[in-house]
């Protein structure tokens, strides 16, 4: 694994320490400054803009209701000074699937993006089809 | 807006050309070659490299119940050399809410990544915590 790889896996971990820590703080410097940034928290629209994003993360960090969550089977994706990590997040009630985008940023790996949906625990097969109840 | 965005918004209309029209060749001729892919069909799992992601797509595009989709409210994020769209995918049965990940290969746009999930349809406000059967 290079260095990069490891260097975007060791902030996609920053990303989910400050999420199941509650730590608002660190999630807000996580996310990147120089590039616009936008969040689909699971089932909830598309989140633009850095106040409104780290805004929504500030609220659900803030709820004492908020899951536990934790991290598994990230993968780290390099794209030159881009990149992204899709990885599976635990939570008490279920598994979602993750997409978190990042870009270079001062030498760090800043988050410009995430997404989490459900996913059938179950799925091991690739799709015959997309669920039938959404086509 | 930017020739980078446009050519970027592009490549995205392009995806769901093929998507919608059934073009498996279009649609395997979109995917990066020159790094590795993912894919996250909603509701399935993490399907990654080249040759079993087009194969999920030449299966999901072969399946005449496969549903038409049109790209609405497509967003562009540029990031260098790498970028990301997020658009919601109408459905007859509902809306999707994607990310799509691209690179430039030889100066075109490809994808190296899609994640497609439901999302509330009336979905206007900034969740006040993540969806509780899920957290």
């Amino acid at each position: 694994m290079s260095d990069d790889n490891r260097a975007l896996l060791a902030a996609n971990e920053a990303f989910y320490r400050a999420f199941s820590g509650r730590d608002a703080e660190a999630m807000a410097g996580l996310w990147a400054r120089t590039v616009p940034v936008a969040c689909i928290h699971p089932g909830w629209d598309v989140l633009t803009d850095h106040e409104t994003v780290v805004a929504s993360w500030r609220r659900l960090l803030a709820n004492p209701a908020s899951p536990a969550v934790r991290c598994r089977d990230a993968r780290a994706f390099i794209l030159g000074t881009a990149g992204f990590v899709v990885c599976h997040e635990v939570l008490p009630e279920g598994v979602l699937v993750a997409t978190n985008v990042f870009v270079r940023e001062d030498g760090a790996w800043k988050v410009v993006h995430h997404q989490a949906g459900p996913v059938a625990t179950a799925a091991a097969e690739p799709p015959a089809g997309r669920p039938r109840r959404l086509h």
